[in-house]
This record gives structure tokens, sequence and C-alpha cells, in this order.
């Protein structure tokens, strides 16, 4: 098989669908009640494999449940996605997971196939009962909308307060042939009022085993959909899905390891990178790197609380080059840090380097961060050579505003 | 001695002075740009014991260093504390350090105490060099200032952004006479640009072994000043001081422990507090009390990513009683939670239990949300018994502006 770096990129149309064999759609049942559409279908037509990985919240969302335990059931055997929009079914007690075991059933039915083979989310309202009657008459629709130009709709059917829809494919050639792989994605902070929840699906008509494709779906969730953070929250609802049905011909198996994940990365990247654009509030693009951390778990770690810090984000809004955030937040990271050799970047601008600040660099860097992608740097100074890449939106008044005045 | 049932408590006037012995003072010396009082100074006419509990930011300020070398070099007798806002001396290098060491020198000389009896701190702005000549001239007005009822101009000697001065003092009655205890303190935030920093001051005339101060001090600052949060950060230069000079006549030993403990409270308890009302943008005091947990340690941990996350902050600050957010928060505190089992009330209204929700309680709720002061009660429905409590701000779009607009 051609290496990571032999592969041929090419951007395609299609999103979710445009992996051969995949269909889906996106109708309108009425669980939105301003009449949007709320319901998506993702089906491939002949047997495939899933994967999944799931929020790591201890308050785990009906769908959440039902969703494990039918990929478990079914040996990662999963073949059709059915997702709604407007409420998340979420501590809706046992009811909740009975609404939800039977969203899965009507979409196996009207799919022709094992109930074990649906996966099932919802993204919406929490602690608010899902309507069983119209989640049934929604996939019935669906299921006669199916089409593989669907893949547009299934992305607008599964947003909440999302402002665009998020959607990628690229088609990828190898010495062993051409295959496909596309995504969806929703989120956008977690929401008023708890319209929480980030939602990924990918699909790619490669064959691939589940436990290789769990295996990669989950290294690539960790530098992407996991690399992103609007508020720093955790829904009980997020899901990233991905199932491959072999409709190209192409095989990925455990010696193609590199090219899967580097196809996944290719969906998943942009996806996460969109959620952050669309981020409650977003102003800008922030991209946080951390190096010459003692491994990259701490790097991780200290990318992630610079990502998160409401000082860092505020600065950031506000163009201020104000590197001392960048360093307290770093020092109280609870990794390894060395003040004397930590160095702090804004753009390509160098502000604290050798333990003293260089403020006359002050009026570039704050050129750099009225920019709308703008790029946070820190060394954290260690003998270790850990990193680690996060992407964070900038803090606004609006992000209070949204999430305050929902219901006033 | 008396139980702590039976003390008979008392408040005073006099803040950090109120205390036998001690005189304080505050004086302008030019750090802050706008003239207002810029250093305090705080001593005990005879010696004393000294406790300090520092910031755990590995980025730690030179005055930081300094107080910790000072404590450990004199064994636990510090007499004298020295206190500059406007500028944090932090970030600053090797001078920066001769800097502090320079201002503890002549505070002690000022005094005419060892230098090794002094303790040092700085709050303001990070990254920028603190004069030597105006600290030592502030200095010398401050000795020249020390005065019993100095603790007012001390108080405000300290503050940086703070809205409004913070001290405390009571006289406890015990059947082995009477002691006072007083206190000082500031923080808003972590502020603009960087004017970091808690900082808290203690003085009693109770007659304390350095060992015993310290361990009482660590204890209470726990329940204190490290149970509140504005916004999640930890500054280069945080530090609380306590220094008891047996002016009284009174002596806590071991076996009064609980006694020191509880005199310490009722000082740090309403400082800590006074800091939240006037954390940055805030308009509510917000008290989080997490019950049912596995551990008080794992009750702390969800108490403080409740008291963190924006998105409670917001939903108080807009009065919208979202208890789906405080599941969704309580859920991913990684910490033991049963969803089943868990309940959420805000007030006294139940919002959640037994898996379900009663929206119909919402309006009572969000009555209660409207009020100035608020509280938020978790049960993570464990079987541990396992309790702690946290207090913060609501999280409006002043906190973003204050933070963002800074250079603007």
């Amino acid at each position: 098989m051609t290496t990571v770096a032999q592969l041929a990129v090419k951007a395609i149309e299609g999103g979710v669908s445009a992996p051969s064999g995949f269909r889906s759609a996106g109708v309108a049942c009425g669980i939105k009640k301003t009449g949007a559409l709320d319901l998506a279908l993702i089906a491939s037509d002949g047997p495939a494999s899933g994967a999944a990985v799931f929020t790591t919240n201890k308050a785990q969302a009906a769908p959440v449940l039902v969703s494990k335990a039918r990929l478990h059931a079914s040996g990662g055997r999963s073949q059709v996605v059915v997702i709604n929009s407007g409420c998340a079914n979420a501590c809706t007690g046992p009811e909740g997971l009975a609404t939800a075991e039977s969203m899965a059933d009507a979409a196996a039915r009207a799919c022709g196939v094992e109930a074990s083979r649906v996966l099932v989310a919802s993204t919406g309202v929490i602690g608010v009962t899902l309507d069983r009657e119209r989640i049934a008459s929604g996939i019935a629709a669906a299921k006669a909308a199916l089409a593989s130009d669907g893949g547009a709709n299934a992305a607008r059917a599964i947003m909440t307060t999302d402002p665009f829809p998020k959607e990628v494919a690229v088609e990828i050639t190898t010495d062993a042939g051409a295959f496909r792989i596309g995504g969806i994605a929703k989120g956008s902070g977690m929401i008023e009022p708890l319209m929480a929840t980030m939602l990924g699906v990918v699909t790619t008509d490669a064959a691939v085993e589940p436990h290789v494709l769990q295996r990669a779906l989950a290294a690539v969730t960790d530098v992407t959909f996991n690399a992103i953070t609007v508020d720093g929250e955790c829904s009980t609802n997020d899901c990233v899905f991905a199932i491959a049905n072999g409709a190209s011909g192409v095989s990925l198996g455990e010696k193609d390891f590199a090219v899967l994940v580097e196809a996944l990365r290719l969906v998943c990247e942009p996806l996460a990178i969109g959620i952050v654009r669309g981020g409650e509030g977003a102003t800008k693009l922030v991209t946080v790197e951390v190096t010459g951390a003692a491994t990259d778990v701490e790097a991780k770690r200290a990318a992630r609380a610079i990502a998160n810090s409401p000082l860092v984000k505020t600065a950031v809004h506000g163009a201020d080059p104000n590197w001392g955030r960048l360093v307290a937040v770093a020092g109280r990271a609870g990794v390894d840090f060395n003040l004397d050799r930590a160095r702090v970047r804004i753009g390509d601008v160098e502000l604290f380097a050798g333990g003293r600040p260089f403020d006359e660099r002050s009026a570039e860097a704050s050129s750099h961060l009225q920019q709308r992608e703008v790029s946070l740097r820190v060394d954290l100074g260690t003998a270790g050579n850990g990193r680690a890449r996060m992407w964070t939106c900038d803090l606004s008044a609006d992000y209070v505003k949204i999430n305050a005045e929902y219901r006033t």
C-alpha cells in the first residue's frame, strides 16, 4: 500500500454519502418547534464495520447507552445511524431509555437490518421527553428520502444552535485503488439550555475490520474532536461514529493503519475546527501549541488549560498580547514547567524567554491577534519533547449573552 | 480551654492591627501611577510566630521565593509583613529576585528585626520591573506611619482592581481570657493585564507555636481562600500569611487546635467571601454545596468543577434554573457519580431526583436565582458521605469586557 506521504487527496462533494454504497437523508419531523430539519438517517446499502467513541461524562444519555450496547452486540457490524436534534433524550429515566431503543428499532426495521446494527444519537434540550411518534414518522420519511446526495440535509438535520452545517469529504488514491471518506459534525459549545453535544459521523467505502476501525477512530478523535474546546464542557450525549462498508474495493488492514488514520484525520480535523469556528460567540479561531513538555500527555494537559482559560480567551478577544496570562496558566496546569527556560510566542513574535519579557514586541503581537486566526505557542522549558495542539475560540460578551439570556 | 461551641465571639474594628501589639500602615510610594496607596507594612512590636500558604503555580514570583526562604530560615519566627501593589514583580528574572530581597531587607532594617523575620508579597502587573527606590522610600514612610489604627490603610494599600477593601477582626473570649484575630485580603480574579493575585494577612495576639500555626493556617485556607473561585485561575503571587505574637497572654497549644482553627476561620471565611463578592463583573454570590460524594476530596473536585463552569455561571447570571447544566458538570468532573440517585437543588427547590426532572418547579427556582445570594446543591448519589462547599460568583458580560478591553 502507498505510504501516507504518497497519498493523492482530492476534496469532493457529498459529505457523509460521498463514499460508494452510502445514502443519507435529513427530514423535519416536528421535534424542533421551528419546523427545521431534525432527523438524519445514514445507511450503508450493504453490511459494514462500525466503530464509536462516546462521551466520558458519567451522566450518559439514553441513546449513548443504547448505541454502546448495540455496537457490542453486533460485534462492530453497524450499518445504519439515526440521529435526532432538538431533544437530547438525556436525564429522562427508564422511559427515555425505552424511547432510544424504539428509535433504533424503527430505523432497523425501515432499513431492513438487524436491530443491533443501528447506532442512535440525540442532541438538544436535556431532561425533556422525546416524542416517539414523531421520531417514528421521521424515520419513515427519512427512509423514503435516502439518497446519495442526501449528505447536506443530514448535516443540517443534526444541527442545534450551530451557525452553519459542517460536512467534509475526500477521495484518496492509493496504489491499491481509490476510496472515499466523508463526515458530518455538529456542536457549538454546551448550549441553550443544554443544547449540548458534539456529534460526528464518518463514512468510508474502504473495507476495514471493526477492531482496526475502532482503534483508528479512537486515535484520530484524540487529536481532532478531543483537541477542541469551546468552553471546557463535556456533554451527556457526545458521540463520534464511523462506518466502513468496503464498497470501493480498497481494503485497509493492520498494515495500512497509518493510511486509515490519515484518511480519518483528513475528515475529522476540518470538522472539529468547524465546530470551534462556529463556537458560541466566537470571533477567532485559536490554535494552541505546547512544546517542551515532559510527555505528550502533559503537553495536552497544558494546552487544554490554556485553551480553556477565560483570561487567555478574553485577552485574545481583545487582541491584548498578554504573554503573562499564558505563563501563569502553564504554571498552574499541574505539569512540569521551568520558568527560566520557558518561551511564549504569539504568532511568530516571541514575547517571553530566558525568564524575561520582550514587551517592545507587543505591538507586532497585537497585530497578529487582530486577525481571524491566531496562534499561541508555549514551550514549557522542560528537558522533554512532549507536544500537543488544541483548537479553541475567543471568549466574547456574546458567549455570556447566549448562555445567560436564554429564558429571559 | 473552652470548646469551640462555647466561644464568645465579638466583631471589632481595626482589621490587621486590632490584635494587641500589632501596628500597621498603608502609604503611597508611586508604584501605582494613580497616586493611590500602594505599600502596606504590618508589624508585631515583639517577637512572633509566622506561617504562610503559597501559590501552587510553578511560575512563582520573586517575593514568593523570598518569603518561602525567609520563613524557613527563621524557623517560623516572622514578625513583619511588607506588601506592595501595582507591580507583581513576577517573571522579572534575577533582577526581580534581588529587588524582592532588598524590599524585605529594607523592611527588616526599618522595623529593627532580623532579616529572616520579614515576609514580602507583591501584586499587580506581571513582567514589569519593581522600582527599588520607590519601595525603599515607601517603607520608610510606612514605618513612620505605623499605628494601631492603620489597618484600614493597609487593607487599601494591597488592593489592585478590587472594588472595595476587605478587612475583618474579632475578639474571642475563652475561659483562659480573650484574644483577638484580624485580617485583610485582596483579589478580584486574575486581572487587567494580569493584576493577578489573592493575598491575605491574618494577625492574632494569641500565642501559637509556629508549627501549630502553620498546620491550622493550611487547614483553614483549604476551606476558605482555597474554596473560592472567580475564574479558575491561580496566580504567580498568591500568598496567605499569619502572624501570632502572644500579646494577649492567651496561649493556644496543640490541645486548643480546634479553637485556633475556628478563630482563623472566623476571619478567613468572610475575607474569602469578600473576594468573591468583589469578583470581576460579579453580581451574585454563589454557594455551591456537594454531598453524597465518595470522599471529601471528590466532593471538592465536583464543587470546583461546578463553581468554574462557564455554563453554570452564565445560567446563574441569567437566573435560568438549568439543573441539567449541574448534572452535566457533575458527570464530567472525574468523580464517582450515580445519575439515578443524584439530586439537584437550586435554593430549596429540588429540580432533579430519581433520574427525573421536576420542571414544574422552575419558576420557584428562578425566583431564588434572581437574588444577590444563591445556593446550588448537588448530591452525587454515591454510597459515600463526602461533602464540600465552594463560593463563586456569576459570569457576566462585564467579566469579558474587563478582561478583553484593557488595552483598547
